[in-house]
C-alpha cells in the first residue's frame, strides 16, 4: 500500500562529487511524507484481529506517528500516539489529522516509552515500535529494494541512522540484491551514538542529542544494532552546518522539500568525510527519508510581504 | 536537450477538488528549474553559425536568463542578458554562474527591451525573445506535448499566463492531440492584462504588475495573444493570497519546491473560479512553470536557529 517512490538525479551533484552518478531514493514523496509508512503498514496490517481491536499505541517524534495515524485510518483501527512536547507542530497537526489521539509526554525518549507502557498496561493496547520490530525493519528495508531494483546496480548507498530501523531493514536487502555493494550510515555529530556504538562494538545511549535532525535523536536499538554491525560497513557523523547545507542544495538545486534528518546522506557526501575511492567515478545511491517540516513561518513572512507590498501599489 | 520531467499526483489533491484526477507537470525539475529551458535550447539551437559568432542578447526577469545562459554555454555562444533591477538576486546569481554577462536595467518591461535594441544595434547580437517568437512557443509546447503523451487523456489543462508563451505553445499541442481538451490559463488578478485582453479581444498592456508571481508581471505578446484567442477555452484570475496558500500546498504536501508563477494554476484550481463542471469526476492536468525562489533568507534563519540551540547545549 505504500507509493513507490521515484528516483532523482542531477548533474552538478555528479559533477561537485566526482562519482559517475548520483542517485537519489525519494521518500519525502511516500505517503506521510516519510519512508516510516512503509513499517507502520507492514506491521499494522499483521496483527491479529483481537488486537485491532483493543487499539494501538504508538510513540513517535513525528514521522512514525503521522504513518500509523493513517496506516490505522485505513484499517479502521484505533490509534493512540505518544509524543513528545516538542515535536514540530505540523507534524502534531497532521497527526491528529489522520484521526489519531495524541497524548504529550516529556522530550526524553525514555519518557515516551515510559508511558506507552503505562497505557499498554491499562488499556491492553498493542505497542508498535517506531523502529525495533522486525516487521517495521522489513517494512522499511523495502525502500531500499524498491531503489535497487529500480536502478542500474550502485556501488555505495548512503542511509540515515536515528533508531536504525531504516539502515537495518536497507543494509539487509542492499546486501541480498548485490553483494558488493557498501552500505554507509550517516549520523549527526550531535547524536552520535550509533557511530560511538559501532566504534566500540557496544550500544551505548545518546546522549544530550541537540541536533535539527529530528528524525535521528533516538538512539540505536537493541534489534537494530546487531544488524547495523553485521551489514552496514561504516558510520560517518556530519555536523549541523553539513546538514542545513545539504538541506539547501535539495531545495535550491532540486527543487525537493526534504527535512534535515533527510538530508543527513547528502550531508555525508558532501562532507569529505567518507574515503574519496567509494566516490570516484562510483555510482553512489541516496535516501531521502523524510521531507516532513514545518513551514508556517516561512508562508507567514510571505503572506506578510504580499499584502504590504498590494498596499504600497493601492496608495499610489 | 530538455529533461523529460515527472508528473505528480496527491490523494489530498484528489480529494479536496472533487476531480477525479489531479495530475502535475513538474517543469521545477526541468534544467535550470523552469520550462524555460524548453524554448531557449529550441531557439538558440536553430541559430545560424555567423550569428552565433556575434552572440545572442536576451531579456529577462530570471527564469529564461537563467535558460537563454546555460543553452549558449552548452553550444559554447558568448550571451549577454539584460535583467531588471528587482530581479530576484538567486535569479541573477544562477544567470551569472551560468557565464552570462548580466547588464542591470529598470523595472518596467519597456526599459529591457529599449536597451536590448541599443546593443543588438551597437554590437550586431541576435536578440532572443524570451516568449514572442515561434521557436520559443514550439519549445516551450514541448511541455504540453510530453505531458499529454506520456499520461492517459486528461480533461482540462491549466497554465500559468505571462507574456504567453508557455500557454500558447501548450494550447496548440494540447488541442492538437486532444480536440476536445479544455485550456483555461491562470494569471494573477495583479497583473490581468491577458484577461482583459482576452475579454475585450484587444492586447491590452499590463499596468503597475505588481505580483509575488514575479515570471507573470510582463504583457501578453503580439505573436503569443492570436494563439491564445485561438486554443485557450477561458482566463481565470487569482489573488496574490490564492497564490501563496497554492504554494504552501506544493511545498507542506506534496514536497515540491514550486515559485509564485508555477503555482498559479493550482490556485485557479483550488480559486471556486473556475466552472465546478470542468472539475468533478475529470482528469485535470497543471503545469508547475518553475521553481525558482529565493531562499537565502530561509536558511539564514535556520543556521542561526541550530548555532543559538548548539551554544546553549555546550553551556550546560
Amino acid at each position: 500500500m505504500a507509493n513507490a517512490t521515484p528516483v532523482m538525479t542531477s548533474r552538478t551533484l555528479d559533477s561537485i562529487t566526482g562519482a559517475k552518478d548520483v542517485i537519489v531514493k525519494c521518500e519525502n514523496f511516500q505517503r506521510t511524507g516519510s519512508f516510516k509508512f512503509r513499517g507502520a503498514w507492514n506491521v499494522i496490517s499483521h496483527i491479529s484481529n483481537d488486537e485491532r481491536k483493543k487499539g494501538i499505541i504508538a510513540h513517535s517524534s513525528g514521522n512514525f506517528a503521522q504513518a500509523v495515524a493513517l496506516v490505522s485510518a485505513m484499517l479502521k483501527i484505533k490509534a493512540t500516539i505518544i509524543m513528545p512536547n516538542n515535536a514540530t507542530p505540523s507534524k502534531i497537526q497532521a497527526t491528529k489529522g489522520y484521526g489519531a489521539d495524541v497524548i504529550f509526554c516529556g522530550n526524553n525518549p525514555g519518557d515516551r516509552a515510559k508511558m506507552a507502557e503505562e497505557l499498554v498496561e491499562q488499556y491492553g493496547y498493542r505497542l508498535v515500535h517506531p523502529f525495533d520490530d522486525y516487521n517495521v525493519i522489513f517494512g522499511a528495508g523495502t525502500t531500499a529494494y524498491e531503489f535497487l531494483t529500480s536502478i542500474k546496480p550502485i556501488d555505495l548507498l548512503l542511509v540515515p541512522i536515528g533508531g536504525g530501523g531504516l539502515i537495518s531493514g536497507c543494509s539487509i536487502a542492499a546486501k541480498g540484491l548485490l553483494p558488493r555493494i557498501k552500505v554507509i550510515g550517516i549520523e549527526p555529530k550531535n547524536a552520535d551514538d550509533a557511530y560511538r556504538s559501532f566504534q566500540s562494538g557496544m550500544r551505548l545511549p545518546v546522549v544530550n542529542a541537540n541536533t535539527i535532525a529530528d528524525g535521528l535523536r533516538t538512539s540505536v536499538g537493541e534489534k537494530t544494532f546487531p544488524i547495523i554491525q553485521e551489514y552496514v560497513d561504516d558510520i560517518v557523523t556530519v555536523s549541523e552546518e553539513q546538514i542545513i547545507d545539504a538541506m539547501k542544495f535539495y531545495w535550491e538545486r532540486m527543487k525537493l522539500v526534504v527535512e534535515p534528518s533527510g538530508a543527513v546522506p547528502l550531508a555525508g557526501l558532501l562532507s569529505g568525510n567518507i574515503e574519496p575511492s567509494l566516490i570516484k567515478n562510483k555510482k553512489v545511491g541516496l535516501i531521502i527519508s523524510g521531507g516532513n517540516i514545518d513551514l508556517s513561518k516561512f508562508f507567514e513572512v510571505l503572506q506578510k510581504d504580499s499584502q504590504t507590498s498590494s498596499q504600497l501599489i493601492k496608495k499610489k
